[in-house]
């Protein structure tokens, strides 16, 4: 059926009260879907989202309270009762219930940690200590451990007891009495071996796993460079206290990429989506790096006032200003862009130093040769003949030519050069993007174009 | 084991031709790993990658050959007999091969045509067919099928019998006796079922699955939104024809971040990474953008032109040109690249444009006044007292602020804007990001000052 087909008939079996055949609906949908539709019915009348949800079986009640927002979630613990509270809670994969902590507000969160029980609630507190972004803090409890002197039967027999509240049973991790991981033994393997093989005979031994206080991006790198399902997580005496499963890593991958475009852009990143963030929050998160912008262009109206004298001989010259500060800007923000990319995707490192500077020097020269060329006809066609602006002379065109190469050439140096920098300091290279690159090309392009202007035009 | 030591133990063996230790390391590494340090030798001796390549079993040979990079593999394949080849391509997985013969030459491409066998060859033609960055494309032909009329005990016996090659067998699709898709079963609620069980009983048969002919993104966002571990892949007549699993999707995730963040630096997006572009191609990605860009600020230079009149009487207006532009720059590529992330990550809509332009036109506000309020007092204390430049009075402060406040909130309306127009008129709103509007904006904010200009200072 057809999306909005179905939404119509949960629409309709909601009016008419045909509470048995909505709860059946919403039952054989998808834990998301049955979120997206909450949302939407919330959006016009947040009660109503609330009786809803409480039609759900508290299996299934919980799987879409975890694919809910934040203020969703407050809105549906308000219209429920400790007891509801609590079920929903002891179903929530641990590592939800940590991401629905973080978010609450504090006077909500305390309520659900009473209605929790002491394991549950020991749990999460453990699990809030980890710091936000590391490994520790994405990670789940629920796998399956195994001993390596089970044989394939018993390990089995054992998913099978053990496996519905897992977050994967596929991946199985072989732990010794004081908890150290020992090996990993994926379900594949043990439906290809025999009953009787012992897991120790089966297992890999050569695991790869993250520490609780590594950044969730090495997990993520990790489950992605090899293919993983899910990826372990121990901690400072090696013992295994949770894993990493692929679908929380894609989350973060899409996570990092959104946070590098920001950083790009000169917004602070946030961990909410555009749609949920308020106007002055917005504008926090804007405003500093457009002040810290602003003020650096203090140095390109001192070098535009020390040549003051030779704008006024030549004042043709002053209409070029943007178009070379532009290219400059743009031409250093693609090499940045791409260096910057390219370090976060693991293929350049700043070793590769040479290589980056040499490679980016001839695409400069390229690049800037093609643009003075065509500038250059342009200036002498368009601006001299058609527009006929009799200013804008051979000498006037050689300069504003000389200057676009040089300016090119310069900004892609910078462009590539900065992000390895800062990389290599341990800052962050994406905070070296366009923006950053642009104020510093800007003042570069100045300089340049009026020396060049002072000598050539002899003014 | 670190890794250093490692690379360095297998330099020695390789050195000391302890062939057996070696073939042994290699054996017990991951596929990745070997083909990372397969690359480190190839950098300096490619006739030596090709040796120590040979040294590996046929199902690991495989394995590390999809790991590798298309050049790479070109010498793997030209330092290896037909027989080995064809050992090779037999073992890799479909969508494997198939990204393998995109990127070789058609010389090698015909070489493992003629091995493979007619099987095979038939699967890979038939792969080929589809359209770059369609799901068909990246999809696998390994997949595990089961008939609804099978019991568990009877599913657990075939996923043992055919798993061993699949790319999943977590994950297992039945089909009907023309292979139309009738629904899916996972190998945890096989488990978790008893022996007898009939499996269109526990089988689900709400499957989400894609076309051949949908874009890779769409099978990608499907995984991500209902956290599979694949998604099955139809053809025209519904029939079952592959799967795509998580890890690709991974892969289709980070390519697709890599090639936004390009557009959005107007670089034209390429599948080859950094280092592995040429200067040339690396220069025809780039060098059109440069030159539409460079070329549209003609509209910059004469609008100056037009206004020169104005600028000599108060030459001081120039100083704070830049200044202007690019705060103008950067406020509306602050607002277009969130709108554009929002867009993809599928956060904001068309539709919703009233809620995004009301939103933008208060940030602007708050960060426009911000802006100006600073900028006014850093002009007084600053440039007029502290740098002496007298010709900056409180008429001019007035002019420039004023201008600053109106080019900031212009710019963010135009920088929202133009994504959402973008997407409704179905062009890739990516192009919409900082250089264009940059371009815009630059138009714009010279306008604006320049009218204010000749108004409050009456020149």
């Amino acid at each position: 059926m057809e999306r909005v087909d179905l939404k119509e008939k949960l629409d309709q079996l909601l009016e008419e009260r045909k509470i048995k055949p909505l709860q059946n609906e919403l039952e054989d949908m998808f834990a998301f879907d049955v979120a997206e539709y909450l949302s939407e019915i919330g959006e016009k009348d947040s009660l109503k989202m609330g009786k809803v949800f409480r039609l759900l079986t508290k299996c299934k009640g919980a799987e879409v309270f975890a694919e809910l927002d934040a203020p969703e979630q407050e809105v549906i613990i308000n219209s429920i009762t400790d007891t509801e509270l609590a079920a929903i809670v002891e179903e929530l994969y641990v590592d939800d219930a940590v991401d629905m902590m973080e978010e609450l507000p504090a006077n909500i969160v305390k309520r659900v940690m009473r209605t929790a029980t002491p394991d549950t609630r020991a749990l999460i507190n453990q699990y809030l200590k980890y710091e936000n972004n590391s490994a520790g803090s994405i990670m789940t409890a629920e796998f399956v451990d195994l001993k390596k002197y089970m044989n394939v039967r018993e390990a089995i027999a054992r998913i099978r007891r053990i496996g519905e509240d897992k977050e994967t049973i596929y991946v199985c991790y072989v732990t010794s009495a004081d908890r150290k991981l020992e090996g990993v033994v994926s379900v594949k393997s043990l439906l290809l071996a025999d009953d009787e093989d012992i897991i120790e005979s089966i297992m890999d031994e050569n695991v790869i796993s993250v520490h609780t206080t590594d950044d969730r991006e090495t997990a993520a790198e990790a489950i992605s460079d090899y293919d993983l399902l899910a990826i372990p997580v121990v901690d400072n005496e090696d013992r295994l206290v949770g894993i990493i499963t692929v679908d929380d890593v894609i989350d973060v991958i899409q996570h990092e990429a959104t946070e590098d475009i920001e950083k790009m852009a000169a917004i602070s990143p946030s961990d909410k989506p555009y749609s949920r963030t308020s106007v002055t929050e917005m504008w926090k998160r804007r405003v500093p790096w457009l002040l810290l912008l602003m003020l650096s262009a203090t140095f390109t109206s001192m070098i535009i006032t020390k040549f003051e004298n030779a704008l006024a001989a030549c004042s043709v010259l002053v209409g070029f200003i943007p178009m070379l500060m532009d290219t400059g800007g743009n031409s250093g923000s693609q090499s940045a862009t791409a260096i910057i990319r390219s370090l976060s995707c693991g293929d350049v490192e700043p070793k590769n130093t040479g290589m980056i500077i040499w490679k980016e020097l001839r695409i400069a020269f390229l690049c800037g040769a093609v643009l003075a060329i065509v500038n250059f006809g342009k200036m002498l066609l368009v601006d001299n003949m058609i527009l006929g602006n009799a200013a804008v002379t051979i000498p006037v065109a050689i300069t504003v030519c000389t200057s676009l190469m040089l300016v090119v050439m310069f900004a892609k140096s910078v462009g590539s050069m900065l992000p390895l920098v800062a990389e290599k300091l341990g800052i962050d290279p994406t905070v070296m993007a366009s923006p950053l690159i642009s104020t510093i090309t800007d003042s570069l392009a100045l300089v340049v174009y009026f020396t060049l202007a002072t000598f050539i035009l002899r003014i």
